[in-house]
């Protein structure tokens, strides 16, 4: 399943999540700790944005944080450790097929995952196996056809099209956030409740205005533009237009939205 | 002014805006009171679907609720009557030359007026004039831009869209939302916050799918249809299939999402 991520895996892009988790920790996060004594799986931590927040906020739960890939467990390893954090043990792992028994765990977490893959109904279905009977699953996800703007430009949401399409390429849901609730639903879990969580940012909001239209949405989608253009998707011209009026966007008379969903609910 | 409005002039629309208002009461009016004794002029009451809300919430403060229709202000009236409360005069007037001294006005509070207007930001500086320094100006206004469903649908999307034209056509932003705060800015409004309110509706939240996404939301796309087909805006198969697919988002698997802004700000 590692070929189908369209972004995580550079130096700059490991840079970026950090910055974007820091800046969206809250508006994630505040509604999340799990109880002291509890093991809790952290599926598809990656370069372990999420993680250290997730530790530091239950520091009495026990986390096993998992991924496919070796190289983004070192760095999220050397940020937990980074933090002082001991309560995190770290294991390489498919989210299709999790090396756990049946309800080893008495809680999951999934954040930014599923937007990757080409089957989520089946890697949450895997992740709800290895969950105790009243335990919960919370999964986070952007949907980036949540992304509107003043002033509006028809070249910005192309251009944004394109990080939509390229990530529909290689087999994952740039616009999974809206389809949380029946995802869960699908894979079994029980009275999912899905929050919207709206990410609103205009002048009186600076540390929104660099942090997140800027560093963090912006900057995501200039990180595809080489991809985006060499695929034939936009022309350069357009492309270098359409990240001009993102960033004309966090100017003084700029507004941005943008929604992450968070769900949560029992096996 | 009046030959901008694209919607609120006929009675099954004046029963939909009254629904609207019962479904997104608490959403949109859960943080506004105003004290006692003061007096607050609503501007554009229309059929007096927020007035009745607005006047109850605050039973103590006096309101002036003005519009530029008659016909509107006298189905106003007869909603405030029904519901007995005694803290509202109407008036006829324009929001672009309202017949008040400066600083007439404790407060002032401004919903889906706006959206109509082809220079709103004189319309709020002329609100603005009639409120004492120091008062409060309150503005609610939707974006359908702001409108992302599952299952995504090109020709939802498309019949969306056909309303947002008629209502440039006419003069009017049906976008407005995500422009609350440059425009308070520049009306000279003092210390603008502003605060998304999104309605997300899954199968969990019937009465929404009912209320919201039937009622209100296609309910109002619905009501443009014969103006969009026959100004050529769409073809009728398109448009049928785009309302049928908005109606489709209600189903048991379906998600929608839609957001109002609040601005409050100071004179």
């Amino acid at each position: 399943m590692t070929s189908e991520y369209v972004h995580g895996y550079t130096a700059q892009e490991a840079t970026r999540l950090v910055d974007q988790a820091s800046t969206l920790t809250e508006l994630l996060h505040c509604d999340t700790a799990y109880p002291a004594g509890s093991l809790v799986l952290e599926a598809g931590c990656g370069v372990g944005a999420q993680t250290v927040t997730l530790a530091a906020r239950s520091p009495q739960a026990t986390f096993v944080s998992v991924d496919v890939s070796p190289a983004s467990l070192r760095r999220a390893q050397a940020q937990v450790e980074e933090a002082g954090l001991r309560n995190v043990t770290f294991q390489e792992a498919d989210i299709f097929s999790l090396p756990f028994s049946e309800t080893r765990f008495d809680h999951a977490f999934v954040c930014f995952v599923l937007e990757h893959l080409a089957r989520p109904e089946k890697a949450l279905a895997e992740v709800r196996r290895v969950v105790k009977p009243g335990g919960t699953l919370t999964v986070i996800e952007g949907d980036h056809g949540s992304a509107y703007f003043h002033p509006d430009s028809e070249f910005a949401r192309r251009a944004i099209q394109c990080l939509v399409n390229l990530q529909r390429h290689a087999g994952g849901d740039a616009l999974i956030g809206r389809r949380l609730y029946p995802l869960l639903v699908q894979a079994g879990v029980r009275e999912v409740r899905v929050s919207p969580r709206i990410v609103y940012v205009d002048a009186s909001r600076p540390a929104l205005v660099d942090g997140f239209i800027r560093k963090t949405f912006t900057a995501m989608v200039e990180g595809v533009g080489n991809q985006a253009i060499s695929q034939g998707l936009i022309e350069a011209e357009s492309w270098r237009k359409g990240i001009r009026d993102l960033y004309r966007t966090a100017e003084a008379d700029g507004t941005f939205c943008y929604t992450f969903f968070k769900a949560i609910g029992l096996k």
